[in-house]
């Protein structure tokens, strides 16, 4: 029986893992990747204390720090459910084991939002990617396009500028909704890079291998068939969090409902962090600190219990 | 007028500078000093990224990810007095200037509590400091006394074992009071601390500088003068709330009550971040979290306000 069981190894909670550690908690983390979506970013300029740094080196230096620890990470597992006990504790089933715990931390984070349209399932992994870091390479001396609207497409497109001879940037809005003005002035600049606005994708095509991508102008139906070898999906992301479902309640995204302050979910001796919870801003650092926070509250919980 | 005006340059206000640059506000920080209370702590274990970092090091990382950013960081300048224009805006009087801006965030941390016993103002900086790792060299091949129950105690007795000859450890309380469990176990192994338990200071004695503490023991009422050349008081801290007072509502503690989502105290337009804020638990990586998180709330009231 353990005091924590953290689902989730991004920085809400690895950084959960260190508080853990150094409270000699009797803990696991269990986690089907270490990372989280941060993994994936191809420049991380907020991160306090590390300026310009990829998404894979930040991870990498979160889970060398976690290592120095005494403890035990289970990754390439995934969890089935979670269920509470007369006694209150939980019962966690995952793809490989039975665990018990008197407390849970969900901090797994969210998953990337698939494209819905004809071709987007056929050509998954043929040409459609969601992970710009991973696949960008692939595409040298290729013309690609990139689906998205945030910072997470700005981000992607200006990756990919590095590579492809050309980037279409397809957004469906009138202008961008990210955050990052810097990025935006530097996609503009860019002449590689054509944006395409108030369009949304309506087919994918090709053989073997992506060969276009057709969009629609939302406002004159207007149709564009753009030759590319590569799409790049970035339309956002939904919490990870069916696993408990029935038992802590969820937002209408998705996200658990935690109290603020303490980081539980609505039901006592489930708590969340990071992403998957209904705290407005989903950033790294902001993440991770919500992770320790968790745990300081998980240890009053743990006391009282 | 300023979009947004920073008080505080610890974890807390530089997170939120590099957020609030990122996000091209028209901005300042204005500051007392750079780094907060975080900056004398001898080893910081627990900040996600930076394992075994030390203060100092820790605040040069966080100034110099700052300054990759275009930041106007004030530092030597002390707040005198905020207050509220009929236009909703702030006018914030420093020791140099007055500036005006439309939000403030207030991220100035916590102050050293001071000792209150005979003496005690007589001798600061003659032999009674409250911080360590700017002193403890000094007390080379001396004896001196900790006064502390936590962990700031603890970590300060730990420092001066590298120099001192001996080291008392002067706890109020019949146990520690630390959340540090890998710390108590290495004080108690450490030979040349002797941590007195129950006890409390009552008077500080010396000529030009200290010679001796007097210390009570709270149960039995017993006396005992430790010769001793250094006193390092770490009695906790107090937030530095008191340029808001009257303005936004303060707890019992004299933290300032925010709203846990928003950062926003109950005054519209002044926000808060970190130690100073009513958070419950104080910690390096948490306020840098929540100085992002600030910022980008600050953000959303600017584009309603």
């Amino acid at each position: 029986m353990y005091d924590l069981i953290i689902v989730g190894a991004g920085p809400a909670g690895l950084s959960a893992a260190i508080y853990a550690a150094r409270r000699k908690l009797n803990f696991l983390v269990i986690s089907s990747e270490i990372g989280g979506q941060g993994a994936g970013a191809w420049l991380v300029e907020n991160y306090l204390g590390l300026p310009e740094i990829n998404g894979k080196g930040l991870v990498e230096k979160f889970e060398n720090h976690v290592k120095k620890f005494e403890t035990k990470i289970k990754s390439g597992v995934a969890v089935k459910k979670i269920s509470k006990k007369e006694d209150g504790s939980f019962e966690i089933e995952t793809s490989q084991e039975s665990l018990s715990g008197h407390t849970v931390l969900i901090a797994a984070g969210r998953k990337y939002r698939e494209l819905k349209v004809p071709g987007a399932e056929e050509f998954k992994g043929k040409g459609i990617t969601y992970c710009a870091v991973c696949d960008a390479p692939i595409f040298k001396d290729k013309i690609v396009a990139v689906v998205g609207s945030g910072d997470a497409g700005l981000d992607t497109a200006l990756q990919l500028t590095n590579y492809a001879t050309k980037v279409y940037l397809v957004n469906k809005y009138a202008k961008g909704r990210g955050d990052n003005k810097d990025l935006e002035e530097k996609i503009k600049k860019n002449e590689k890079v054509e944006i395409i606005l108030n369009s949304a994708p309506k087919e994918i095509k090709g053989g073997q291998f992506v060969e276009s991508l057709v969009v629609e102008n939302i406002e004159t139906k207007e149709t564009r068939e753009l030759k590319v070898s590569g799409i790049f999906v970035q339309i956002g992301s939904v919490a990870a969090s069916k696993i408990v479902e029935g038992l802590a309640e969820l937002n209408q995204k998705g996200e658990i409902i935690i109290d603020p302050k303490t980081n539980m979910s609505t039901c006592p001796g489930i708590f969340a962090a990071g992403d998957i919870s209904d705290i407005a801003h989903k950033q790294i650092i902001i993440a991770a600190g919500e992770g320790a926070k968790a745990t300081l509250n998980v240890c009053e919980y743990l006391e009282k219990y």
